[in-house]
């Protein structure tokens, strides 16, 4: 399961004392063989990128984007630590180097928890060395490697898909802080599939912009999002469409996981919109709904409120002509040409009450479309968010 | 007090039904004259705007400039209500019309309340009617009028500001789908200083500007923002900086009734940016701080965690270097040069748990600055919108 499915992947997990609560909270993920992996990766777009960031974008390029290990931290984000954080980051990629006998520059590394406190470096250097050495020595590595990048997440997220002659599965975290542009996620991708690395590339970003790049919580874009997908290459060459549609369906799968897994969310809401004049403006209008606090205080009152959604996608900076919306939850019409048709309420009223909805505004001017998905916005998310301690 | 602070208005509020509460939902402004009033108007940009905005934008053109009266409705929006509800805007106007002896385009018409749901036209047209009789009958028609356009304010919001040779003053509803671009609030300004409808219009675009379109409390632009300055021009010729600065501040002070109102809000928090490369830039990174729902949340928390805001500046698409930042609340510097500095935590705290805060980000970019109102995320705000009823 998880980053160990594929073959020629070793896997670690590790509590070192970052998170107070004595939790797991170090993960590793390395290459079972002499030579770093080819790979690809994609970063927060956020101006305050953390230092693991920094550090992980300046290693894959000066390793042309082969890697032989991933290590991942959480309970702190090394976020706004200066200079002091940026040696931290480097300190645990050293670490892992010295421990694999690699190259520095061959391994990536990923925090996630809070920003603007500096990491405990007496922990970290003691808890690395020490999950260095447990790497392959339990069948449960996967499972602790995708444990120990929990926040506030509930449970762990994993995937594992066969594809007909290779392996690709994966591990991440998430559960706030989700937005376009990748949100604060973490995702380690692993496969057998013999693919090159500029394929590799332009497999992964179509694979995040169909999954994660889908999601949006809070609107909220973090400083450590990064996304990274290994491969042994072990399984020989593969069918590039199938890798493809194996990866994003892995992606999607994580990403689904992050949403149902939500901060307080009750419900997961798939917000469509179709029939606007193109795909780019379909999806600002979708992301200014999806992303609405009131239409998401609406899902958690089970409230087919849909006069909200008009407002949303008239004020989302997307064409838009009332007269000609249509708005549908679930298969309930609820609204034509702009105003409100009659239909079944007990009906709509049972369907609202489900935890999975989905929602349909067509604009009635093209044939543009875009989907998001959201949860609602629930007492608990206020709750979870109010305090950092 | 109110919209009958200045000379030469008259005023009415009646409960015409429709609000099934029973409580006062018609209002109606009148000038004490035989000729319209110079006025201004500023509308909601939403692409969705409510009938009584589309009616009211077509009668400010076709007269001119010059509003006899403006008639507004609380417990329902008449937005996404299609032909009907532009009929019934349209009866609104006609029936203030008819019982001033004026023409119709000399009338404007304000909504607020639920999206679409068709407006209870038999109680519409009785509660207009019985309005206008109304107009001037009683010493507390200022406060009734204004007590009629409350929907979930808990109060209602005056103002009255004496300048030197003249008077002005209004009254205003809103306490969510406050955003950019004016809010979901209503607002009318009277004074009897003679100005022309040119200087009033520059005049009220600025001062809304720098009031209403200074508050973020949702992020939602509502479809039935209405502001309107109307003028008596009793007390003649005035000073137009004066007037500016007066109309200037009655826009604030009722902006900031708002904020304070705003629903589930228990705290008022402005946000300064400065420092940074542009005015512009300030107000787009303003903007994306103030409107954060992980913010807000630290807000309601008490909980100074200036991470968030480094996160969110770094998202905003405002140019930004961590390295620069320097965060402030009230008087105490939590960070300097994008890292966390020593400060005293007890008085931190201590500040924190005041109603009213103040959060200055330093970009040390330029010179630009900007500022946003906004309030903290709180349960009560998802009560209040989980559902219509």
């Amino acid at each position: 399961m998880s980053v160990l499915f594929a073959q020629g992947f070793l896997a670690a997990g590790h509590a070192s004392g970052i998170k107070e609560s004595g939790g797991l909270d170090l993960a590793l993920v390395a290459v079972a063989a002499d030579a770093p992996a080819v790979a690809a990766a994609t970063f927060t777009q956020n101006l305050a990128a953390a230092a693991p960031v920094q550090v992980s974008k300046e290693h894959f390029e000066r390793s042309s984007h082969k890697v032989a290990a991933v290590v991942l931290s959480s309970g702190n984000a090394n976020a706004a630590t200066g200079a002091k954080g940026l040696a931290d980051a480097k300190l645990m990629c050293n670490l892992v180097a010295d421990g694999l006998g690699v190259l520095p520059e061959s391994i990536l590394v990923c925090s996630t928890g809070l920003i603007g406190i500096p990491m405990p470096t007496d922990k970290v250097q003691s808890g690395v060395a020490q999950l260095v050495k447990m790497l392959g020595s339990s069948p449960s590595d996967g499972l602790q490697a995708a444990r120990a990048i929990m926040t506030t997440d509930t449970k762990e997220k994993l995937t594992a898909i066969q594809g007909s002659n290779f392996r690709l599965g994966g591990m991440a975290k998430g559960a706030a802080m989700l937005a376009p542009n990748m949100a604060t996620m973490l995702a380690v991708l692993t496969t057998d599939a013999a693919v090159s690395d500029e394929d590799m590339n332009v497999c992964l970003r179509k694979a995040v912009e169909s999954s994660f790049n889908r999601l949006v919580i809070d609107g909220c874009t973090s400083t450590n999002d990064t996304v990274i997908c290994l491969t042994s290459s072990k399984a020989g060459k593969v069918d590039l469409d199938e890798f493809q549609s194996v990866l994003t369906k892995a992606c999607q799968s994580l990403a689904m996981q992050m949403a149902l897994d939500a901060e307080g969310a009750t419900k997961c809401v798939t917000v469509n919109v179709v029939g606007a004049a193109s795909d780019t403006q379909a999806d600002i209008a979708a992301r200014k709904v999806a992303g609405s606090q009131l239409v998401q205080c609406s899902f958690y009152g089970a409230d087919p409120y849909w006069g909200r959604l008009a407002s949303e996608l008239g004020s989302s900076g997307a064409e838009f002509d009332l007269n000609r919306l249509q708005v549908t939850y679930g298969s309930t019409v609820v609204a034509k040409q702009g105003i409100t048709v009659a239909h079944d309420e007990r009906e709509l009223k049972q369907y609202m009450s489900e935890r999975d909805l989905e929602v349909t505004c067509d604009l009635g001017l093209g044939n543009g479309s875009a989907f998001i998905i959201t949860t609602d916005l629930t007492p608990g998310y206020i709750a979870e968010n109010m305090r950092t301690s």
